[in-house]
């Protein structure tokens, strides 16, 4: 017995949350009564099993519009879209326009007598597409799998009759995962609670964004013009993956991010390989030279002062982290690699460290389309994520100056002749977009209660992350003085930001559970 | 007027083909009184420059028919229209097939009474092309432009009367330069000594190639199966560019060429570059280490034995490179680069060493196209020039061993889960296509001729060089005994092997009128 008193005293202290479940009858009775956050759960659930073709009719006919950023015919398509969605749900609406963007859609839902105000950020845009790319359907053609593509997953139709949907059943499509998932899921929760008769505890504001995967460039100044509509208490952040576990995450910090491109010159046209082969530079290799120079073996980072603005994680979280799951052996042989980089540490520790990552590299042709030539330029694109405290300006600076000590004439626009003949090794940096990581506390009230909804709402721990991997400029609420606090729902491979972007349904369906939960339940 | 002399004795010890021009009487008697290749060359303009619009009509339709050799019905296409080129002209020809490619074309017109058989080799496919990069026009609808697009030539109508056509107008196309040129060249040089009823000193061979581009993988054996048909004296390669400065180039020896693609893996699908970047592999990193590890800042290649079988180069072609000019400076401006490969060697020493050449790039996506991933794969497209006496497969093996010795577990297959699982470094090698380099002695009889000829058809002393910069399999043919020799005619700066393929029509003219001067007049 004692050892059993023991134990649980060892989980109220790591899960808080899943320890407060056990206890209900006394955070009860502190709560006036309220239905539990189960008890909601159930019932949203109840009301999804009648209406699954529905919601997921609703969900696919948002997926087919194209979605990305820079297309503005089709991300204006997306706002009008979402806009009906929110209206027909009682929402008054506003569309905070971008000059050649999507708007920042703003929304809000009063509840009488509510204490506090819930704001819910996510984003409607996506990840460019290379249509080739994916396997047996198109980015905008959503289509519905009975398993993961890798599981061995066959594209079936739409079942027309509800409570026909398997949880393991997938969507795919881009922005099915990141982040439509979590609009549909929110509006379709707000559906099941007015048709349970069950009333809000909030107040309910959405704040949602069309250029995030575009780099949010106007959403600190669209939020700071509008820093009125953005009053409340707690902003949650619905973007990114849950834990690999497949167990729920509430996470309290993101990652920045700065990327770049980098070109390297050779000659001014590709020559031929034999005619001018070991005398013409070649920049593949230079740029091959440089990018070495940028880590070691084990990736850590030799740019001068890489690490130098990290702010050391608090006790609260190192113990979080001690208490996440170490899961870094399955997920390697789940993702078939033997060497993760990192010197031994465990990935969610690396997550509170900045990064430097090759996301692209280009020159010339190769196999099929492969040429004898030796090439005029060779391309890298990088992204750097950050971590609390790293300025995204600086960070670049660093890496600039990196590129200029290992002999490189740096320019941001293509260079002359001039300058091509004058130097031995000319790079051109673009700088691209980014902004800096943000972290909240995670002792405050609201965390607090907000973990304990969401356990009991999926009966199931809650992984808690002091920081997620994922950009989001959460930065720009927290110096609003808001608290975010990150709520994803989507299935962790969900192979956002690449080809074949999906959302499995039971997660999808647990995400609707929980906004119910957390709109009925969540009070502190 | 003893300095006059002296120089002249300098130039004839130098370019004896320029210093014979210069005492035409005493060459022509010992010749049975020819027609000078000086006035064959002039009867041959003459008869071009009434038939311009003709002749350039007949090559814009062969450049129109797309050349990919791996373009089966196309490349077919090609041979039917070469064949029905050539017997209009009075050849008698045979196909000689190859299953899946373009069959070589054999063509001969005897000459009564001639005592040598002189056989022209060329090729009529052309490299892949990539359509969009081509600027303003494409690879296979030829267009006339007023200069090269880097000198601002503008696309202008292919004018119908003869004798409008300016030297600096260049027709672009694929195999413009590369190789159709010379076949056009020649017929049309046929046309003009019938024209003017100038005899052949020679028998004429051609043998036409319909797969050079893809690696002439099955030359050896056709050639070896038509031993017979190759019967001859020396075989003429029109394949290349002529040298930087203009100037004819007669050359003996070719390059030979290894080509593979290295494909490095990380994880088996692009992951979020923010959840798993500094904890997942990249491989666009360890390729990028790879390249590095090939080869020193100077363009020294690294890896064991790659220099062992260099057979060093005789006297005479020591004091032929000595003689060459030395136009690298002004190269160097033209191609916008401020420091060559090489440790300070000239570029026409250089090609008598062999390369290794990064010749393309490729990990997921850079520029407007990037995605914030962890690429799964990168991959290198390399080749490697040889020269003679190098085994294209030894050197292959170098390379393998190199990229073990750098810690890659190496596969010629795609690799399984299993051995991504077990391998920090994974590295699939492809061998591709190559073949042996070729040298011919530069003091046959023959050889002596043939730059006397060009020499005095042209006016313009002639570059002679031991080995030529491009590869081309001509070691089959001296493996059957034929001396080899090079002449090409394209302009230097024709982009063979990448985008806006182009001929110079200066240089195309003056290729006829070497062709129509060596056919009235070599004898040796």
């Amino acid at each position: 017995m004692r050892m059993v008193l023991v134990f649980f005293s060892i989980l109220a202290a790591l899960y808080p949350a899943a320890a407060q479940k056990s206890n209900r009858p006394e955070g009860a009775a502190k709560q006036a009564a309220p239905a539990s956050a189960a008890a909601i759960a159930a019932q949203v659930r109840d009301y999804r099993k009648e209406h699954e073709a529905a919601i997921v009719a609703e969900f696919t006919n948002f997926l087919a519009i194209p979605n990305v950023a820079t297309d503005t015919a089709n991300i204006e398509r997306n706002a009008t879209s979402i806009v009906a969605m929110l209206e027909r749900r009682g929402f008054s609406t506003q569309q905070l326009g971008i000059p050649g963007r999507g708007p920042v859609i703003f929304a809000q839902i009063k509840t009488p007598g509510a204490a506090h105000t819930v704001i819910v950020y996510a984003h409607y845009d996506g990840q460019p597409v290379d249509a080739q790319a994916w396997t047996g359907s198109l980015p905008f053609v959503p289509v519905l799998r009975t398993d993961s593509i890798q599981d061995g997953g066959q594209i079936i139709p739409f079942p027309a009759a509800p409570a026909n949907y398997d949880d393991n059943w997938r969507i795919y499509a881009r922005s099915s995962g990141d982040d439509k998932a979590p609009i549909v899921a929110v509006v379709a929760a707000l559906d099941a609670l007015h048709a349970k008769n069950i009333p809000l505890a909030v107040n309910l504001k959405l704040f949602l964004e069309g250029e995030e995967e575009a780099g949010s460039q106007n959403l600190e100044r669209v939020a700071n013009a509008h820093r009125d509509l953005l009053a409340g208490d707690v902003l949650i952040n619905a973007d990114g993956p849950v834990h690999q576990s497949g167990r729920p995450l509430v996470f309290f910090g993101n990652r920045g991010d700065i990327d770049l491109n980098i070109t390297v010159y050779g000659p001014v046209r590709p020559l031929h390989s034999g005619h001018y082969g070991n005398w013409a530079p070649n920049p593949a290799y230079h740029l091959a030279r440089l990018l070495t120079s940028m880590k070691d073996a084990d990736g850590h980072v030799l740019v001068s002062g890489f690490y130098d603005e990290v702010t050391p994680l608090g006790a609260l979280e190192l113990q979080a982290l001690r208490e996440m799951p170490d899961n870094d052996a399955e997920l390697m042989k789940a993702l078939e690699f033997a060497q993760p980089e990192g010197r031994g540490r465990k990935l969610v520790e690396l997550i509170n460290q900045p990064s430097l990552n090759i996301r692209g590299l280009r020159s010339a042709y190769v196999g099929e389309q492969s040429q004898n030539v030796v090439p005029d330029r060779a391309e890298a694109s990088l992204d750097m994520r950050l971590v609390k405290n790293i300025s995204p300006d600086r960070q670049f600076e660093r890496l600039v100056e990196h590129i200029r000590q290992q002999g490189f004439y740096v320019t941001s626009a293509e260079p002359t002749a001039d300058e091509r003949r004058t130097h031995a090794l000319v790079a051109r940096v673009e700088k691209g977009t980014g902004y800096p990581a943000s972290r909240t506390p995670m002792d405050l009230p609201v965390a607090r209660q907000l973990v304990r909804v969401v356990a009991e709402a999926t009966g199931e721990r809650v992984v808690q992350m002091p920081t997620s991997g994922g950009s989001s400029p959460m930065y720009i609420f927290e110096n609003l003085g808001l608290p975010v606090i990150g709520l994803p729902i989507a299935n962790y491979d969900n192979n956002q930001h690449s080809q074949n972007e999906n959302i499995r349904l039971g997660n999808f369906w647990r995400g609707m559970e929980i906004f119910g939960a957390l709109l009925a339940e969540l009070r502190w």
